[in-house]
């Protein structure tokens, strides 16, 4: 180990026990605090966003880009673009030596990209909160420490399997009264060019586990970001071309390809024979072609959407409940493939620590609680943030036809430069399914009447399965209730959570601990986070030869 | 632990560790020896299979079956066939309590299955021997201990996969001066039911990696045969349905769906809603449907066509060079997805130790060595065995007018009753790709005169990659060529050998060493042997709860 490899190896050594135990374990540090990141850290960030506005990002002959920041301004940034072509030659030229390097050479490469990310948190939450909306303290957070201990996570399993290659075996055969023996080396080779399709709402966080693993595992990866969100990736693809380049590698194992909403450019990289990896977040219809035109014979792993159920049986903290899911259900205004749509209750009730609770009443102090988390117009903000796509907010005035509105949609006082939307809350009965059946992406959520909790378990798993679902959450004080609970969204693939009533959000998937997607429902192919999301992208190669006897 | 599984924990174990380091292992003797399996084994075997033919395998409503061995004899015998509907809701009727056994527990089942596949190995081999045309010993081989061997291997990477999965995990996230804690629960959750696609060469070999990679992983499989070899894997799904009975669950985890090649069932089992894994071995065309219909969600394995290449830069062992290759060759008349149609060959011949060798004398050679291997006949029937396939023969009439024919195909003598054919040997310009650039399966060999060793090299590496391998073969006293070709191969995804010259073969390939199939070319999608063939195969579900402070 030299260089890089040396310096993180204790990081690394962590990362993979975490990975193994579930434990806790953040290499990153969530606080956006100065004591942490340095006292100027947040004023030098907020300038160095300033002098990215308005101009190129880097020099070249084609320049595109027109993200506008939901928070209000345009940001005026374009970056040099390159066919097709151009792209997959110069990864194919960069991506010999980087698939020979030792693997921990490049775990080195990938902790130092990550680390230098992360030194730059502040910078990357400027751009992740102005391409996505998100509000700054998530933006600095789910952008940066989270994003980068999912790529450490991601780093952490490539090695993992690597380590289990043996990199010679004696292979010595009994043959009657003689033996044989050959003598057998073996190494992993990189499947492919790896393509990374990102997302607009979560650019890093989603982006990071498929680049860190392609990278890892020995793979040129070309970054294709959503035009919408392209600075947090440009960020992030220029830090690790610079750390390539002063480890010896061409920079051209990571590359930029941004493109724009009308010239798309996503379906030509992914159909490239050169390209041997795709990974995907974004939404079905693009999901669905992906997985018809390159599922079969490369490594294609997707995230597309998913509507996440909520069943509520009974609780012991009827306050706790509602103030946990009205801040689940606010948070980023429902833009988190983790965010809770539907809500799915007893027509006759619950029982709770208040004495049994009607329907009606569930509804009214869930409604009650969402008003009180939103009452402060600058703490509303600071938890809703903005609306990532103009569309979402068609989509809230669609949804308000769907049912009884218990509880409407409007902007955030105060906020009139940015598109803000709060939670709209619509009551329907389980059979309208035309309503609740589909994802409605954005701050929309559904009271659900239902027969009974059973039949609410029912819908909600059965909806998992048909339609996707990431989470799930359950509130019960009945243990048999959350065994079946437990045993229908396991088959339904939806990460459940129970009684959720403090500081700890359904939304919330913590790297090296909680697996985030599990490729058996249609909210996506793959895990981000297990063996079978790093183990294609490599093939183990062998070679044998008699050793004389 | 209880019962199969305490029986068999050290086989398990053994084989678990042999699959990290790769070394020789056997469970299951290979020599067809009356000391091992008894001495009235062989004799037992014969009746029993005598006693199957011209009649029902089982009782049933629809009886189906049309198998005629290669070797002569029309078998008679018919298999109980059942929609896909009912073959299905079997299976999932069958298949919770199964996902729900713990995973030493159906180790134990899958371990106890090869266990008595392995004391009903000379029965396996009449069934392989007289569906795939393969001769006796081979049909032993192949059919039983080799292809047991291959379905404990699939175990033994499966519980490797299932122990990394904690069950449980406690997660203590600071907070401020508090500490939030959750208790996290997690368990692999099977990915839906397997269906594993028969082949008509090697049914067992091919055909247990997937069913017992799914059944250790917790899936119900659906086993479907090649309409020309029902009965290996009809006796193989018998002793599965007695063992898994035995052990106290429904034998319809595993099911027999046989069906005739004029009403194929595949496409409706592979895209049936409730089938999760495809397990596929034949030809690229039904590969390339199932990779565009089913590739894109389910989780695919296949092995298709490949062209196997040999390279002729330099030996110092000519003599051995041409036994060992004419030995591959003639092994099962060409039918093994491993063994070589292409030999590059310089057009300025070879240095040897018998010094230098022109290309003509190098063919001479090689055809003197096929000669002289199967100069007697019983011999020859014996290395030769039967053409699984009449087309075959029509392939061999096709092939002689590709090029020079230096060794002309013939059938054994002696061998009136079964379709055999010795191998074609045809001679061609490197620039004659559309001679040798397809599979053309059978004892079909060209002989490629290329300009030097390292454009054969660069042809054969090329072809690996453009139209699939399994295996290459390599001759060179250069290390520096050795070294090269090593890098060629490993890229181009094809398992190497080098220097064969005695009793090892380029188309053999030993459980729990040899990685088999890549991935990485259009020979298949997967490694039969690697993590990536099982880590997809389940999900990890997971709950979590807060503990209270």
């Amino acid at each position: 180990m030299t260089g890089f490899s040396t310096t993180h190896a204790e990081t690394l050594r962590r990362a993979m026990a975490a990975a193994r135990s579930r434990g806790h374990f953040s290499a990153y540090p969530e606080a956006p605090s100065g004591k942490i990141y340095g006292e100027t850290a947040k004023a030098e960030a907020e300038a160095a966003f300033a002098a990215l506005l308005g101009k190129p990002f880097e020099a070249g002959d084609t320049l595109l880009g027109d993200e506008h920041s939901p928070w209000g301004p345009r940001l005026g940034i374009t970056y040099p673009a390159h066919g097709v072509e151009t792209l997959v030659a110069r990864a194919a030229a960069a991506a010999p030596a980087w698939a020979d390097a030792p693997g921990d050479t490049r775990a080195g490469v990938c902790l130092e990209i990550l680390h230098r990310l992360n030194r730059a948190s502040f910078l990357m939450a400027n751009a992740v909160m102005h391409t996505t909306g998100q509000a700054f303290v998530m933006a600095f957070q789910a952008g940066g420490p989270h994003a980068q201990d999912r790529g450490l996570e991601a780093v952490a399993y490539a090695m993992d399997e690597l380590s289990r290659i043996p990199g010679e075996a004696s292979w010595t055969k009994p043959m009657g009264k003689e033996a044989v023996t050959l003598r057998k080396s073996f190494r992993a080779v990189p499947r492919g060019i790896g393509l990374v399709i990102g997302c607009a709402t979560f650019p890093t966080w989603n982006g990071y586990p498929g680049l860190f693993a392609s990278l890892a595992t020995g793979n040129a990866v070309i970054v294709k970001p959503h035009p919408a969100a392209i600075l947090p990736l440009a960020l992030t693809v220029r830090t690790a071309r610079e750390v390539l380049a002063e480890a010896g590698f061409s920079p051209d194992v990571v590359q930029l390809a941004p493109d724009m909403a009308e010239a798309p450019i996503a379906g030509a990289l992914a159909t490239h024979p050169a390209i041997g990896i795709v990974d995907f977040t974004g939404g079905p219809a693009f999901g669905a072609w992906l997985r018809a035109h390159v599922g079969g014979r490369k490594a294609l792993h997707t995230e597309e959407a998913g509507v996440n159920p909520v069943v509520l049986h009974s609780t012991a903290d009827l306050a706790g409940l509602c103030r946990n899911l009205a801040f689940s259900l606010c948070l980023y205004a429902g833009q988190m493939c983790t965010a809770p749509q539907n809500i799915f209750v007893p027509a006759g009730g619950i029982a709770t620590d208040r004495g049994h609770m009607s329907f009606e009443q569930v509804g009214a102090a869930l409604v009650a609680a969402i008003d009180a988390l939103l009452s402060d117009p600058a703490r509303a903000a600071g938890v809703l943030g903005a609306i990532q796509n103009p569309a979402t907010l068609d989509r809230i005035a669609a949804a308000r036809g769907l049912g009884r509105v218990l509880r409407d949609s409007a902007p955030v006082p105060g906020q009139d430069a940015a598109r803000t939307a709060t939670p709209l809350l619509v009551e329907v009965d389980a059979g309208d399914r035309a309503a609740w059946g589909e994802e409605r992406f954005g701050p929309i959520a559904f009271l659900i009447r239902c027969a009974d909790a059973d039949a609410a378990l029912a819908l909600a798993a059965g909806s998992a399965s048909a339609r996707g679902a990431i989470t799930a959450l359950v509130h019960s004080t009945d243990e048999a209730f959350l065994a079946r609970a437990e045993d229908a969204f396991a088959r339904a693939g939806a990460a459940l959570s129970e009684n959720l009533t403090g500081g700890v959000f359904v939304n919330q998937s913590a790297a090296f601990s909680d697996y985030h997607v599990s490729g058996a429902n249609p909210a996506g192919t793959s895990c981000l986070t297990d063996a079978a999301y790093v183990a294609n992208r490599f093939h183990i190669a062998m070679a044998r030869r008699p050793v004389a006897a």
